[in-house]
């Protein structure tokens, strides 16, 4: 645990929506596209080396149930994961966080758009913490409907 | 395993560098940053979703190992992780896999410039087949340093 990163603070739990014992799901604060989410372990740890066996297998599983949730929620027909490793590679939060993204055909004007479209339109890229943020109502509406949704979805009733 | 995947091809064994029961790390045939490589399971399966648990995690443990291997060797400080599923997502071979790609600071514009960079001088996406490729000879040089350099980073000698 960090005092100072957003992920261990207490604040993350307004865009929580899907948990384990190891690991949450979050909706993005300024998604890209509609669905852009992140599972994030939740110790603090700031490389994916730093994970042991167990919660690496763990984190691999949950991530992609909820990717299969999150496509299936949006609607789409593919997806992007993307993780980053240290500021050269574009993380800005250093504690470990898988990128979500559902796809599908003409979400962009081509494929690989999503980071170059970021960067062009707006100077910013996927891991940056200013790019236009939801408002918290929106957010919590959101978080709401994925969480009740998500619980269908795997047929848990907690 | 398919005819007509590139994955399921002998030739491919000609970029592999790294192999166990499950899954071969292979140096990328258009590498967009040096040190740009691919884990892929073994068995043709074309989603995320239809890996057995036990391969969905040897998976990621492999490409962990591999990651601190490329890392390592070209001397990154960070590195970028993409899987993309589907034409939608930017994927064009049908067949798993997961990019690596080492990252240094510098070594780009801008972190996340790799999408954009190779889009907006060549036009052509990281996922794409006609990428500037390797001639045999140099692939064959690489692969022959790197697999012998990850069986002394791993401390195997087979």
């Amino acid at each position: 645990m960090s005092n100072t990163c957003p992920f261990c603070s207490a604040a993350i739990r307004a865009a929580l929506f899907a948990e384990n014992q190891y690991c949450m799901a979050v909706y993005n604060i300024a998604p890209i596209l509609p669905g852009h989410s992140m599972v994030i372990p939740k110790t603090h740890y700031q490389s994916i080396h730093e994970l042991p066996e167990v919660e690496l297998q763990a984190f691999f599983l949950f991530a992609r149930k909820i990717t299969d949730f999150l496509v299936t929620y949006f609607h789409g027909t593919g997806f992007d994961w993307s993780l980053q490793e240290g500021k050269e590679a574009g993380q800005s939060i250093n504690h470990v966080h898988l990128h979500i993204i559902p796809r599908r055909q003409g979400d962009l004007e081509s494929p690989g758009a999503w980071y170059r479209k970021l960067q062009n339109a707006q100077g910013i890229e996927i891991d940056q913490k200013d790019r236009k943020k939801l408002d918290p109502e929106k957010m919590d509406t959101i978080r709401h409907a994925l969480r009740e949704s998500f619980q269908h979805f795997t047929g848990k009733t907690e």
